[in-house]
C-alpha cells in the first residue's frame, strides 16, 4: 500500500555516523531499487562522538570537517545524498528554527519512508532530541497552513532504527529487514569511519544476530541465505495494507 | 517475504461467531485471492454467546445446532472452510488434548497466516484461552519431535483480531487491513447471525472507523476509496521483509 | 467527595475545535447542572486544523476570526464560557508565559474539575503540549508562593478526553460518562463547525460505541436508555471517595 | 450509577486473614450503610499463613479451626457474613469445581461490588489464583447459559485490594477510600488475629499513609479529618457515571 | 565492581528539603564509610515547598535564607557538603546554562554514585525537570569534547530516590538500602526542617515499612535487626557485577 | 547482604541445553568460588530441541539418553551437579507433582541464588512453564506448613537468564555479569553439545556483545579486560543491600 515505484527514503540522524551503523542496509536497498535516499545529519557529532580526535588534540572545526568527510564517503558508498544542518551536538538543542528546517526538508524531499532514532535513550540525549524533532517536523509538514514552500506532506511511515543498547531504549524490534544483498556495501560504508574500527565488527555481528532472528521468524521454508544479514526496526504508526502477511 | 502465491489462512476462534465480526474481511480477501481459508471453532459459543436462544427456552443441543448452522452459512458466504471442535464454552477449558487437536490442524493445513484472539480479555475468559492454545499448538507443530502426522510447521505470522472492547484487551492496532473490496461479503456473513442483529451495525460502523484511521495513516495521496472499510489487527511476531514500507 | 453543589468545570483545549468533539457532553452536563463551564483555547487551530479554509485561499487573520466565531457558537450552544489565548498553533509552543497565563486562569476560575488532552499523541504535537501546560499550571497554581493573584488552588481532578486515534495515544478509558440527556446539544455544537462535516457523523458514532461499552460495563440491570450515548475519559489522579462503586 | 440503596459487597479472599488487612474498611463502611457484606475465604491459609501455629507444633485440622475462629470473629466485628470453601492453600489450586462454587455464590448473593486480590503477586501464588477464579466466575455467572441456579449476574465493578508489597504486584492505586469513620472497627477486626500482632501496627500505619495521600489528592478545601485513614484500591473495569468528579 | 574505597556520592535535588526525606540514609552511610557526599540543590524550594513561611507573611529572600539554613544544618548532620545553584523553583526551568553548571559539578566532584528524582511526578514538575537535567549533564560530562574543565566522567550508576507518592511516579523499588545504622542521623537531619514536622513521622514510618520489605526480600536467615530501617531506590542503568547476589 | 561464603546456586532449566547457553558463566563462577552449583533439568528437550537427532532417525529413548549425556558432560565441565526430572517436553506440563518435586529440591539444596527462564517466551511455551514452576515452588518451600522434608527456605534472589530472542521475551537486562575469567569453561561446556554447533559462535558473540555493554555501563575507569565477556540477567525481587553501588 505504500511501496510505490518511487519511494524516497529520508533518514534523520543526530550525528554524522548514526545512519551508517543503524540504517545503512535500508539505505543501500533503497538506492539499489532506484529510489532516492537522503540522510540529514543534524550535527557532525563533533563533541559527543569524536573522542579519538579530541584525544589526538584536534580542534573543533577540524573535527567537524573530518566527520563531514567520513559521512560523505559513507553516503556515497551507499548511493545516498547527504545534508548537514550543523546544529551542534552534546547537547543537540531542540529549537523551533531547527524543526522548521526539517519541515522544509520534508516538503522538498517528499519522503515515502522516514527513519530516525528512538524516543528513549538514557545514554545519549541527542538521539531522542533528533527523533522528537523529526516526528514533530513531519506532522507540521502535513499541514497546508504551515508556512513553508511546497505541498503538504502525505503520511510517510516512520521507523526507528536500532540504538546501541536496544533494551535500555525500549527498542523491541517488530520489523527485521533482510539486507543480505547489500551487506557488502554496508560494510564498506562502515569502513569509511576509521576512528571507530571496533564498531565494524560489532555491527557486522549484530547484522548476523538479527539475521538469525529473521530466519527464525520467517520460518525454515523460505530458502533464505545461510548467513542472512538483517537490520531491526520499530514501526511507529500502524501499517496500512491490503494483505495480512 | 511471506506472501507467496498459495497462502492458506487459518483462523482459530473460541466461539462460532467470533470470526465473523472480527476477521471476515481478512477471510474474504484470502478467498478472493484464491487462497484456502479455514476457520476452526473451538466451541459453538452455546452457553456464553447465545443468550437470546436460552431466553427463548431452547435446549443445549438445539442451540449448538443452531449456532453451527449460522457459522457454516457465514463461512460459506466468505468462501472459507469451517471445522468445529465442540470443546465446550463458558468455560472453554485448556487441555493437552485440545491443544493436540490444534497441532494436527496446523500440520494438516499448513497455514501461511494465523488469526486468533488477544491474550487479554477481562470480559471473556474463553478468548484468551483460545489464543493461548492457538499459540501453544503452533509452537508444538514446529517441532519434528512432536508426535503428530505431517511435516513440521514453518513459522506462520500470527495476528490478533479485534476484541469487542479493544482498549481493555491491550489491543493497540499496528495493522489496518483494507477490506473495502469485500465489505459486502462481510456484511452478508454478519447477516447470517440473526440473533445478534445489533452487532451488524456496530461492526459496520467499526469498519468505517478503522477505515478512517487507515486513510489517516496511509496519507491523502493514495487515492483510497472515499469510504474505506478496514479491520484492525495486532502483529505478534516481528515482520520479516525485504523492503521497509 | 468532590461533587459539591458548585463544581466549576475547566477545559483546556489546544485548538478551537477540540472541546466540541471530545468533551461537549461533559460541558453540557455541567451547564445543565448549573455549574460554570469554561473552555480555554490555547490557539484557534488556524494552521493545523483549518485545511479547508487554507485550500479556499483564506488568509491567516481571516481564518482565526472564522475559527473563533465557530468556537464561540459551539460554546454558547453548550452553555459554556470561552476564552482564547491566541498562542499560535503548529506548533503550539510551551513557554513560561503561556503557563503563567494558565495559572492565572486556574486561580481566577477555581475549577473543581479539569479536562484536557492526553500526554501522548503522535499525530499532533500540539495536543500533548497543551496537556503538559495544563498540568504544569495546575500544580503551580496550588503553591501559595507562586506570584499570581488569587488563592492557592485546591486539587481538582484531571481527566483526559478522547483523542482522535485513542489506541495510538495510550488512551485506555477508565471512565464512561453518560451523555444521553445532552447529546442533542453536543450534536448542535458539532454542527457549529461546518468545515468538518464528516466529523459530525464520526463523533456521533463514537458516542454510540462508547454508549454500548457503558451499558456493557454498567450491567443490564440499570434500566439505561436503549441508545445510550457516552464520552470516554481517563482519570489522571487517584479518585478519592467515601464509597466504592 | 451503581451506588443503589442496596449494594451487596462480595469479597473473595484466598486465605482467612486477607480481607481484614486489605479490605476491612470497605466492609465496615458497607455494613454501616446497611448493605450486606460477605467474605468468601477460599482457604484458611492453614499452610502458608500460619507459621506461628506450625512452629508451636499444632496440627493441620487444629490450625484450620483456629484460623476459622479468628476470621469469624473479625467478620463479626465488621458486620459481615463469612463463608469458607476450604479448598486448601499453598498451593491454592484452580479447578473448574472451585470456579463453579464461586459462580453459585455470585448467583445467590448478587453482589453490586466485588473485591479481590491483584492478578500479580510474586510473593504468593495463591493470591493471583484467587483473583483469576473470582474474575472468571463473575464472567461465567453473567451467562444465562451457564448451568447454575439463579438469575444471570449483572456487571458488578471489581476492585483489587492492596497487597503486602504493592509495587511488586503492579498495584497502582486509582481509588483512595476514606475509612476514617470505621477505622476503629478495622482495628478491632485486626486484633482478632493475635498471631500477627506486628501486622496491626503495620496496617494502621498504612491506613495513615493512604489517608495522607487521599488528602493530597482531594485537595485542602474539603475539610477532611486531621488524621484521615484510607484504604487503596485499583478499579478493574471502566467506571460508568453520570458526572465527572 | 563499582564500590571502590573512595566512592564520592552526588545527590541532585530540586529543592532544599528533598535530599533529607528521600536520601538522608544513603548520604549518612556514605559519610560514615568515609566517602565524600555532596548535595546540589537546584533551588531552595522557596515558592513551592515553603507554604508555612508564606502564610506567615515572610518575603522571598527571607524564605530562601531560611531554607538555606535548614538545608545546611541537615547536610551537616549527615556529614555532607552542600551547594545551592539558586535556579528558582515553581517552575524550575530547564536551561542549557543550568545543565552546564551541573556538568561542571560532575567534572569537579567525579561522583562514583548519583542520586536524583524520578523522571515522572504528576504532583511536582520540578522533580522530573531536576532528574532530566541531572541525567543529561551526566552524559555530557562523559564526553571529552564537551567544553568544561576536568577529565571526562566515568559511568557512575544513577539511582532514583523515593518520591512522595511512589506509585503515581512509576517508582517500583528494585533496591532496598539498610539504613538502620544511621537512622538516628536521618531523624536528626529531618528535625532540622521544623516547618514540616508532620513529615518526620511520615518518613520514619516509611523507613520502617521499607525495612519490613527489606527483611521480607532478604529472607529470615540473615540476622537483621528486629526493626530494620530502609530507603528504597530504583536503579537506572544495568548493574555491572562479578557475582550474582 | 546475600553474598555469604557459602552460596549454593540453583539453576532450573526446562530442557537439557538451556543452562549451557544462558547461564554457564554464572555456574562456572560459582564453582570457582567454591560454592555448590546445581542444575535441575525438568526435561531432556527430547522433542522440542533435538531436531537433528529426529532427522537422523533416532528414537525417543535414544534421544533422551543422548541429551542426558551431553548435559552431564557440560555440567561436569562447569563444576556443577545435575539432576534430571524427566517430566517430558513440548509441552512441559505444569503439574502439582512436578512443583512438589521442585519444592523438595529447594528444601534439600537450600539455594542462596536461583536462576531460571523468563516468564514470557512466545517462541517456546516450555520456558515460561518452567519459570512459573520454579517461582511457585520457591514460595511454597518458604512455608513451614508445606509438607516436605527440611527447613523452610529463606528468600533467595531469583534471576532470569537470557532467552534466545530477548526483546520478544520482555527481557530487559538489569544485571551484566562479568564472566571473562571463566569464559573458556563456558566455551568448552558449549562444545559438549555438538548437535548445535552454530550456537557455539552465536553465544560467544553474545557474550562479547554483553561484555561491550558491561564496559559501557561500568565506565572506562575500571581497568576491565579489553575483551570482557558477559552474561545478562534480570533481577526479579528487589535487591537488599547495605551500600548503593
Amino acid at each position: 500500500m505504500s511501496t510505490d515505484a518511487a519511494s524516497p527514503l529520508l533518514v534523520v540522524s543526530a550525528h554524522a555516523g548514526d545512519f551508517v551503523w543503524r540504517a545503512a542496509g535500508a539505505i543501500a536497498l533503497a538506492a539499489e531499487r532506484g529510489d532516492r535516499a537522503k540522510v540529514v545529519c543534524l550535527s557532525y557529532g563533533e563533541r559527543g562522538e569524536s573522542a579519538k580526535a579530541w584525544r589526538a588534540g584536534k580542534g573543533l572545526e577540524e573535527i567537524k570537517e573530518l566527520r563531514r568527510g567520513e559521512a560523505e564517503a559513507a553516503a556515497a558508498e551507499l548511493g545516498a545524498e547527504i545534508e548537514f544542518l550543523d546544529a551542534g551536538d552534546y547537547p543537540l538543542r531542540e529549537t523551533p528554527e531547527l524543526v522548521d528546517r526539517l519541515v522544509r526538508v520534508y516538503r522538498e524531499f517528499e519522503p515515502a519512508v522516514v527513519l530516525t532514532h528512538t524516543l528513549t535513550d538514557p545514554y545519549n540525549g541527542d538521539h531522542p532530541a533528533a527523533a522528537r524533532m523529526a516526528m514533530q517536523a513531519r506532522v507540521l509538514a502535513q499541514a497546508i497552513g504551515y508556512d513553508a514552500p511546497g505541498e503538504p506532506l502525505g503520511a510517510p511511515p516512520v521507523f526507528f532504527f536500532e540504538p546501541h543498547q536496544p533494551e535500555m531504549c525500549d527498542f523491541t524490534p517488530d520489523m527485521l529487514l533482510d539486507i543480505t544483498p547489500v551487506f557488502e556495501r554496508k560494510r564498506k560504508a562502515m569502513e569509511c569511519l576509521p576512528a571507530q574500527v571496533h564498531m565494524w565488527e560489532y555491527y557486522t555481528e549484530l547484522a548476523k544476530r538479527r539475521g538469525v532472528q529473521l530466519k527464525r521468524n520467517a520460518g525454515p521454508n523460505l530458502g533464505l541465505a545461510h548467513e542472512t544479514m538483517a537490520e531491526a526496526y520499530v514501526r511507529v504508526y500502524p501499517q496500512t495494507t491490503g494483505v495480512l502477511a
